[in-house]
């Protein structure tokens, strides 16, 4: 199924981006945990848009509201619902999508793919607003994490060509632009307002790192850290590559230098280096497990676009209207944190399966 | 589950480096198809050693038994059985890593995983031996792919930082280094050899391209045709990196040069570049869809390593005996071809139910 | 995951009796089928308490609220949710409950499962409410089936001891009290009155009969159309026990009475009798598929009855408040067809894939 | 998918009754569990045939061969994958099938179904052979569960119309034929060979309890323990009725005495009956899970019968050679124990993800 997933816990996520709500369901939660909806809208809010230069005018408020699942503030055992309504549509800024696909979006695979039948108003089920749910989900499992001291970080590795600079050690989520180099990140802001100027867009990386997750997390071949990690991480709209560790610098050089030595440090085993980036073999070495994704740039931009109208069967020039952010990436921060939260928390209720 | 993959076509993997037999069964492949056990047999040796420069010494007959699911040649409709029995091994060689695990392998998390009761002899279950059944459960799926004409090509994209050259139109499959470019081959073998004579181990890149796909193919969300591929390109031993299309190359670029544009050739809708490798929203638009992955360099290298021995707790260092690839890249060519093959073939069949 | 079901049709069910909604979600439905929403509502009607004798007087309006999966009328190929908002909600008639654990029902079980966090009020997400969102899901499939020229039939076949007469061959959705004779009905109205005037409850039968399935319908072992009907049926509250054809009559008797012989009826090949409720090998063989579900006697008595005091640890007198169905037969008719339905609808969609 | 089935532990059951090998994998049992090979093969002896009077006269040895998962004689995480060899098979008694179908039996809705393609001899995969993995599987599981002081035990309730006596309290493994009381078994024996002198079959009831469950095992809807247990107990060959705890007497009578009233005993809370079969909203409440299962005669008779020949579309009448089972009910017993041991330990497994 395309928009549910999860082993131990079950997330289905529905509803499109002009639809009367959008939302999810999560299957699989302990029963009596505690749930602070404050943090989670606080999480939410590093989603949403909120004006800043970069992102799309559209401002959203999305609090969530809990249908089910929750009693007196703790978790029930029952599943959790929540939903958040649409309010701030313009579906008349969509009406030519019908006709004319654009370039590098889902218009034309979703018209083959559903006969025609495909809600296209705001990308519809295809839209960025589906994250919004997602992070919903993510931000629970984010909160069921800390409490069994596991923290995901993560930064705008690479606008573009620009990339950061220092490493990911503490968390970045205070920052309305967030990169570790400050001096970095406004070099990036200036690429994105420059794209944004010329009616384009940039593309970019997301890093992130997931601390204090305990060894033998995980399992071999299909269930390993990395398959449970990128079965979440693509389904993120506009991810399209996707490394562990070194990951692709991995692949450039030898094995003397790509293994990770054992050491001793306070009496445990751990690694002198990370370059597997936390995983064996699928499974959690104790180390930080990190990794990078890549962002394509958004496909809508304004300038005039070469399209093919569906009715004609001609080539067709297509401008793009509507409110679009030039650069998704800084937005999708919380968003790869989410998809990382239940890809390992799924796992970690797995592990108590086998002790 | 970690050895079982699939939604509409359902693959288990069993069986370890030193078990009696390695296998798989298949299930939800249609009733009446032929399979050519033959053209498997011919699949299945291009992953075999063969006593090449740059694979292990331990050759490899790796001919499957069918237990079930074939009747008089074609499939019945019950699940498909297949073995493999397990007769070259040494188990001798692997007596030390219970206790002191090899740097870059699985030994250490198998053994906090399971407690110590994992089958440690030639890596268990982890061996990239298991990649032979994989290869069964592909080999199938791409017999039936092809017959509903789609291809499914590879080759080494890069051994470390040697490029191929030329792109990807034909199959490479004849060849015994499986490159596009004989010359660039040549020099990727090199520096394989002078690795092994190091006493060391190269990684690499496999490049993979599926042509005559159906437009429509695949589904939102989680299960795009990314997410389908990733799961199962991921179980495959040492892939640490996974890219669509221009993947990381598309977040260092701007939107204007990443999209598609559209067009129309011989009266269909087409795009003239194919940066997103043949997938928009997660659903295929008729273009090849393209990947590349990413191996880390074989861990087994016999250069002694720094590692800890797990009953003193102190460090010691270790040199491998045992036979090993010193690069795994031209093995593991076919296993990639296998399981995009079983990704895209599920996908295939899931398509049937929405029509 | 105990509130999804399905394999090719994913259904979720969410809410418990007084949390802010309940509703379901449902993934799988092929794009572009109309869903006429006033035939949804009249379906859900003969589910809600209309203030009968028989039925709680809690009226409940049901009218789900359609968040996303539709567009213009049709399914969009997004999942399907939708939600009933929980309005005539009693909540402190429930409070004694999570001390003194009613009989029959899930009060003690749900307190131990979930470590006291359940939420208790109106039974949670254990409460017979539960099967309006199961109605909405299944009353889809029923007209997704119409529109394939399969019918689900349903009757009340026995209260208590007093059994309908006749066979089921039509409809008996438009009745008040469904039984086929109204004779019969009126005996069994009668005897539920009787046991409502002493504060007692009655147990009953529901009978079902799909017609106009393709033979070929359904799988070997698990996957039987048993299997799949059972594990739906048995999700409704209160049912503890399901038989097919003549089912338990069937371990009665000898093989030469119970086998349905073949003959051959305008062409085709069918069988004279149908002990075996139109399955074998768990597949459909193109005959009426019949099945009976038997349902205790709702356990919300109001007679006083023996329970334990959780907090005292001793036994106590629990004397149930609330407004509560004497017996929960007649509308539980429409919840049985709903469950058959998604089952059926399910395999339908399963079958596409060997086609 | 049909042949596998489990949640927290995945089976994968394969194998023709005339293919090379019948077998089945297990996924999901934890790591350093100790399996006893010698009470498996004792426990596959009980429903082999070993020529008794109401048994096929076709002996099976049954040995497993276990071709992963286990090392060292414990469970090493890895799947357990184990199979059986076809030796003793006639496939010529079987040829006639193709074309002649055989009442009761798959054959003609297997026709159907897989377009001709099936292996119809010796009924292929619908055979009752493949309950010999089944019983490796269940066999594993019975043995697990026992380590966790859970017993499960069963009996033959009833042939046709000639019930068993007494309470099922202990185990009847030890009989050769599986009752209570040895001379309402010797009535049974009787009526089975008397149908077996009329080319006749008997049908019957399994009845199944399991001691020293904790309560709160099992989900709310599908996920209940009747849900699971129906789930595995429909995949075994003939059986069409299921009922739990008092079942469809349940449906005839009132709520006031199938309640079960809680009473305290050596100071823990349990009910003074057992009306409910020890299951309350799906979840068991520490009393003894009880179920009853039915069994259609054997279709498979000597006496000749009306079928249908493919080939001429004309009415034929059928002898059915070979050897067969009067009676499958005494054989089907460990059958039982084996499918309900699966569902129990998959809700245990499902148990430790919530602690």
């Amino acid at each position: 199924m395309s928009s549910s997933i999860g082993e131990n816990l079950r997330i289905t996520i529905f509803g499109q981006s002009h639809s009367p709500a959008i939302g999810c369901t999560l299957e699989g939660i302990p029963a009596g945990k505690s749930i602070d909806e404050d943090k989670l809208a606080a999480f939410l809010q590093r989603r949403a848009s909120r004006g800043q230069a970069w992102a799309t005018p559209r401002k959203e408020a999305d609090a969530p509201e809990f249908l089910g699942g929750l009693f007196e503030g703790k978790t029930c055992g029952a599943p959790i619902a929540a939903v958040i309504r649409n309010s701030n549509t313009r579906s008349k800024d969509y009406s030519q999508l019908k006709i004319l696909p654009r370039p590098g979006h889902a218009d034309l695979t979703a018209e083959i793919k559903y006969f025609g039948s495909q809600d296209y108003t705001g990308g519809g089920h295809f839209s960025g607003r589906l994250t919004a749910p997602l992070c919903i989900a993510g931000g629970i499992c984010l909160q069921l994490l800390e409490a069994e001291g596991i923290t995901v970080l993560s930064r705008i590795a690479a606008i573009e060509d620009i990339e950061d600079r220092g490493e990911l050690l503490t968390s970045t989520a205070h920052k309305d632009f967030p990169t570790v180099s400050d001096e970095q990140g406004l070099k990036m802001q200036e690429r994105i307002l420059q794209r944004k100027a010329e009616g384009d867009s940039s593309g970019g990386l997301v890093e992130c790192a997931i601390l204090g997750l305990p060894a033998g997390l995980g399992d071999p071949m299909f269930g390993g850290m990395e398959n449970r990690i990128a079965s979440l991480i693509f389904g993120i709209p506009a991810v399209k590559g996707l490394e562990f560790g070194d990951g692709f610098g991995s692949a450039r050089t030898c094995g003397s230098r790509n293994n990770d030595s054992y050491g001793v440090k306070s009496g445990s085993i751990c690694t002198e280096t990370n370059h597997c980036g936390g995983i064996l073999g699928g499974i959690t070495n104790g180390m930080p497990l990190t990794f990078r994704c890549a962002f394509k740039p958004t496909p809508s931009i304004s300038r005039p676009q070469q399209s093919v109208n569906l009715q004609t069967g001609q080539p067709e020039e297509l401008v793009i209207q509507g409110r679009h952010d030039p650069c998704i990436v800084p937005r999708a921060v919380p968003v790869v944190e989410a998809a990382a939260a239940i890809a390992v928390y799924d796992a970690l209720l797995g592990r108590k399966k086998e002790l």
